[in-house]
């Protein structure tokens, strides 16, 4: 291993960059670096450091290079890959001090921040504003927004406003020999070189530090309507998925759950706000939003006669902001319920839209192979399908041992249908024994040269993705 | 040069990889192949090969790469930086035969298109299925998608619906070692490794060349009205813009037109669809789409609003198709009407919407100083404007001496507004001078060590870019 260890010498050194109360090497507190929210994993960082500004950044990436020390950027640690994970020790670079909005700019319906900021914070803010930033992920009350840039995150409404990538105009990146660039300009179109903001985003601190962040607003929708169809077949479900797009709508919302999904959220949350006929075996949570209700009901009734025709029953509608906001708090908590009912792992699939089907019943034949149960869920609307693996009654051999074959069957039928591994999570540490299904030899060197190219001494976040 | 010609060996090679008739060596047929749509540069390849298939593409690059021959990649040839011009000879080679659409997937909104498709067939031969694929340079009628793709073409409707690259799901693409791979998968979103697919859409042609393409599709709005409004005063025209946005209005159209724009593309045209009255300095041509007439009328209504306090004249709304048409050919050809009309430069600036009325004031100031004159006019929602600068009664020394100067003084105004040199027509040939206003060192030898990886011998499209 090339990598060094943090001495007290280099110690001290950082003592002279950052305050000593932003350096933290008292191994309880270092232990809530140790983690984030893939499975139970635990890696401890020899040191976490918590610069208050791009300057103080920027030394300590250009110390850490001379140094060979590992850096593990870090969020707020609610990632579902580990790539926030250090997994060499070294030194865990936390961007929670660097958590201040800097400038709304409504002229030109743009936000500039740090990476720090929570992203419910940054969508509220601009929301007061009559402005929206829709990328929404299930953590947005706890995650950061350099996080959602990390990871390319999407949330709900991608399926009508598109991911985090497709908000992001410019980045100010302190690359890994610690000097600092921006990647590209403030503007809505942009074909002057190559485009580094978007090898960046997504790149899961692989690339470099982001330390400021220019993103496009919208103005916010004026309204939405909300509503919970329950399906008796899981299948038939997925089928209704494209045929409400192919009818001309497009939802600001198109969530699946299976029975599970939705049941364990209930009891999770200790809540009766829907009750479960027994034979539904799905749901659907549908949402349209836009600036004319009539306009959204006429939605709704195509969305109506479109599932009616996939053996749907009655359909819930959420008549106020409470009722709303109870139903998506079953949706978002669906992961969390999942992990404090069983030992999973949790897989990010994703297919073109009219695969979902094919992949479902796909990911249960797998299962029966491989004597696995599996609630599945997520953004029906982008064909992104999260697979929660239960280990249930499986031996500890068989879940340790034999899953990682059943994950890859799962992987290989995604590529058949024309998808891949990840839709939002990234690869992080966990997926990337399952990259060279879904890329050759070739594309796999092709980045891992681009990677060698920012960061020659290989010093961040080293170990993910590849 | 490290380069090597192209012997009667080489041709006999290309001979048996592509049939004769696919190989083009006389002069008075190269010719064609030796300009773009680029003021009057000229630059002869040494021969032109027309593949057949991305397995021809493959091996005449192989040979290409071995031999150090340049290519320089080459779709219909309407570029507007050089991007197409074979600076240092070898061979072109046109993807004018791969001009199929393979597929048209109707249950998932994607379709799949070889790069010699012109825009516009792709165009009407997805509406006749309901469905939209937005980007719609100037050029649509003639130019290839798979120069759309190089570039990372706009056109008017990207102020509503984004530009190439939102479109672009994945690419087929022979590397300039004759490797082919995919650069992702044909899925909404995406976090499996580093965003190929945004590396490639915008690079010019330097990287490799596109042999297939995925595009993303959306469902074809059913309505739309357009009109025309005119201004007493440039700047006004400018500021209105900005407001419409912050009024909640996203226009699928905003187009800004000088009055000389209008003015010579009138006469070009022959045509006398619109009087312009004395006092107009220039005009706004907005259009608004969507589903439901009630709402454009809506949409009319608040943005005439806004454009009254602009000191707007009397407002022009096309009442029919083919008043519609002619409005629309009036602004797609005001390119080819300057160039009819004077010797000229094209720049294409792009800012932050709201500083637009600060870059033409800026433009003009710089104007005065260098002597020159300009017709300004372009995307403005996007804050993309096009500025031809016309050589006039500017000397022939004035014009190639001094003229870079001014040139440089408006991209040095550009990037202290937050834009770039380049919103939709790339750097080419002819900005890469310029380049530097907007990248520093560090920047620019990141983007040529990316190209050095993907293109070790320097033989894809090189000059270009920088």
């Amino acid at each position: 291993m090339k990598y060094k260890k943090v001495n007290s010498d280099l110690i001290a050194q950082f003592e002279a960059i950052v305050d000593q109360s932003a350096i933290i090497l008292d191994r309880e507190q270092l232990i809530q670096y140790a983690k984030d929210e893939t499975e139970d994993l635990k890696y401890f960082p020899e040191v976490v450091i918590k610069p208050g500004s791009v300057e103080e950044v920027s030394k300590i990436v250009k110390l850490c290079n001379e140094h060979y020390i590992p850096i593990t950027p870090r969020g707020a640690g609610t990632g579902l890959s580990g790539g926030a994970l250090p997994i060499y020790g070294g030194v865990v670079l936390s961007v929670e001090r660097l958590d201040k909005i800097l400038n709304i700019d409504e002229r030109n319906l743009q936000i500039t921040v740090e990476p720090g900021v929570i992203t419910q914070v940054l969508q509220e803010t601009v929301a007061e504003k009559g402005l929206f930033y829709p990328p929404d992920p299930a953590s947005r009350g706890s995650c950061f927004i350099g996080g959602n840039i990390a990871e390319n995150s999407g949330g709900p409404k991608a399926v009508k406003y598109g991911v985090v990538k497709d908000y992001v105009l410019n980045l100010e990146v302190v690359l890994p020999n610690g000097e600092m660039i921006w990647t590209g300009a403030n503007v809505l179109k942009n074909a002057t070189g190559y485009n580094l903001t978007q090898l960046v985003v997504g790149s899961e601190g692989t690339l470099g530090i982001v330390t400021k962040i220019v993103l496009k607003l919208i103005p916010h929708p004026k309204h939405d309507l909300l509503m919970l169809v329950p399906f008796t077949s899981a299948e038939k479900a997925c089928e209704a998925v494209s045929e409400i797009f192919r009818a001309g709508v497009t939802p600001s919302a198109m969530e699946f759950m299976e029975r599970d999904a939705i049941e364990w959220s209930l009891k999770y949350n200790n809540k009766s706000t829907i009750q479960l006929d027994d034979e539904t075996e799905a749901h659907l949570l549908i949402e349209v939003d836009g600036n004319y209700p009539d306009i959204l009901m006429e939605e709704c009734e195509t969305i109506m006669k479109i599932v009616e025709q996939f053996d749907c029953g009655d359909i819930l509608f959420a008549d106020n902001a409470k009722q709303k906001e109870d139903l998506w708090q079953l949706r978002r908590t669906v992961g969390e319920a999942v992990k404090a009912n069983s030992i999973y792992k949790e897989e990010d699939t994703v297919v073109p839209r009219a695969e979902l089907p094919e992949l479902l019943k796909g990911v249960k034949e797998i299962g029966k192979k491989y004597g696995f149960k599996s609630v599945c869920y997520g953004h029906a609307g982008d064909g992104n399908l999260h697979i929660n693996i239960i280990k249930g009654d499986m031996s500890n051999d068989d879940w340790n041992e034999r899953l990682s074959e059943g994950i890859k069957e799962i992987f290989q039928l995604c590529h058949q249908l024309g998808g891949t591994i990840s839709g939002e999570h990234g690869i992080g540490l966990v997926q990337k024994e399952y990259l060279n299904i879904v890329f050759s030899d070739l594309q796999i060197d092709l980045m891992r040269s681009i990677k060698g190219i920012f960061d020659p001494n290989g010093i961040m976040n080293p170990g993910k993705i590849f």
